[in-house]
């Protein structure tokens, strides 16, 4: 069978490769879609080469059908069509608090390990999560962001009819904006690419360039002077962090999506003075994946728009080229099949 | 009648006055005891002028007994012993979300207005709590800031048995961790100054001194490696900032109690890879003052010993100099009588 393997330095090529020995435990996926995240460019790019360790095959946003079931598996039978939630969690230690999802040890299927970019994949029977007939396999591949985002919209508290901005338009602000939306709240998103803004703004959303428009100003207006209930920081950038404080009302949330790799300034003096409460949230749990499921089958999400190609696993290289050269683009899926 | 007035630039005089009518609505005071604030430190170094606008009353933890009843006020009488929640709100704008106790348009009774330190106050009646006979009138005066301790403590959701890391032993800090113990859970104290150190440890806290001794490491021995579950920020220094990410265990609680006036460097990262929350902290809500009004009269809290000096009203100038001189120092009161 093929398998795109990550060679390093910018480099793919889709091999022959014998899929090992189906564990206990494990099932056998025949893959369908696998969507391409921030992280595999990341990885691509090797920056990320001391925890990946080229070549690899990467591809942690995937969708498929089980082609075969390992020893001790049950609840699972040949043809069920299905996502993978990719978290192993490792051995837990009193730091993890019980959080698993997030533990010490954890290792991230398709980062730590093997991803889904191949013809077939064994993956362990507890990271699947079933998808419904309706749910096209393509959509399917789009569960993982959207789970993503169904976990920082849960542990913001969201309620239906509050103002929520969402700082960065790329795919996983724009599915947060999304659920956000799904659940009754008022949206804005800041973004500063042009291209993407009128792609945002023909999903329906109110939108503000913060490189060419008073983002404070403008969230003033959109909420009537009530400011923020909820921001959303998904840009990974100092401006928005520096104006993150400023769009929030009193005891507003703001939820820490995005990677800052570097510490950053911030005005705790805010913090203090407005009660305002900064929450940290990573990957999903399972309840995520249920919800994201049940979410893109009600169809009420424009999930399709945000897809700017789907190519198949050989053009793999030019994808991702294609991505760093544009953008504007969303989200880019590879078709394994 | 006697009152203190701050005359700007490191300068009081008590003098001779003459106090306002009673306004419907307010009661007349006479005043008890008034603590020195950390607050009134920096209006006593000018660095509030233009807020405070010299020459001014100050003061705003308090206590005393009605002396008079203006009119409207009704469920208080001349005698009874009281405290004063110092906060007077203004118009509510929508920015404020219903939270009355920061609102935009908040005044400061003490700061914006006139405040404790003279032989009678006139203040709102919509202020006052009422202090249990079997209370000192002095431990009265150290009702406001033990209010902001429970206010801290309420807001992060503390439970019996959690790890607690309060960096920034001083009156607050010491009140926190106070109110911690007293609701079960285990309590370290980060202090660099050795003098306090000596005096936390005698009231039965564990403590660190950050600066010739490992944080991380203690903390991590002191917790069993669970890390906190809790740490509270009452320092305003950016080596606390810088370690307060380091001590929380996934999903820990980071409560910004301190009054940072720049922008610090955050390790973002932190906070999304961990799911660690920072809860902004300020005053209290009057359910904080009841609580400390029965958390005092418990006896249960060695609010006593925190006192380092009462000196009568007439000393001020003397005590504001030796607060100065003395960063070993907890609480001073002035006593009005």
């Amino acid at each position: 069978m093929k398998a795109l393997y990550y060679e390093g330095d910018q480099n793919f090529s889709l091999r022959e490769t014998e899929l090992p020995a189906l564990l206990p435990g494990e099932v056998r996926l025949k893959m369908a879609y696998v969507g391409v995240c921030g992280t595999d460019i990341h990885i691509y790019h090797g920056k990320m080469d001391a925890r990946v360790k080229p070549p690899q095959i990467i591809g942690h946003e995937v969708s498929g059908v089980i082609a075969e079931v390992g020893k001790d598996v049950t609840d699972w039978k040949v043809g069920d069509p299905v996502t993978v939630r990719p978290l192993y969690p490792g051995t837990e230690v009193p730091s993890d608090n019980g959080f698993r999802h997030i533990g010490k040890n954890l290792k991230f299927i398709g980062i730590d390990t093997p991803g889904g970019m191949q013809e077939y994949w064994n993956v362990p029977a507890f990271t699947l999560h079933k998808l419904p007939d309706k749910l096209s396999l393509k959509i399917g591949a789009l569960i993982e962001p959207l789970a993503v985002a169904c976990h920082d919209i849960r542990l913001s508290n969201l309620k239906a009819g509050e103002n929520v901005v969402v700082l960065g338009g790329g795919p996983i602000g724009l599915l947060i904006a999304m659920v956000a939306r799904s659940k009754g709240a008022r949206v804005l998103v800041s973004e500063v690419n042009e291209s993407r803004l009128g792609f945002i703004r023909s999903l329906g959303f109110e939108t503000v360039n913060p490189l060419t428009m008073d983002l404070i100003a403008n969230v003033d207006h959109f909420t009537d002077h009530a400011l923020a209930d909820i921001v959303f920081e998904v840009s990974g950038a100092q401006p928005a962090v520096s104006v993150m404080t400023q769009l929030c009302r009193i005891r507003g949330r703001i939820v820490m999506v995005a990677i800052h790799p570097e510490p950053r300034q911030v005005d705790l003096f805010q913090f203090f003075w407005k009660e305002i409460q900064l929450l940290g949230a990573r990957v999903y749990e399972p309840e995520d994946f249920d919800e994201a499921i049940q979410l893109a089958s009600s169809g009420n999400l424009p999930l399709k728009e945000l897809i700017t190609e789907t190519a198949p696993l050989s053009e793999a290289l030019r994808v991702f080229q294609t991505i760093d050269q544009n953008p504007a683009g969303m989200k880019y899926i590879l078709d394994c099949q």
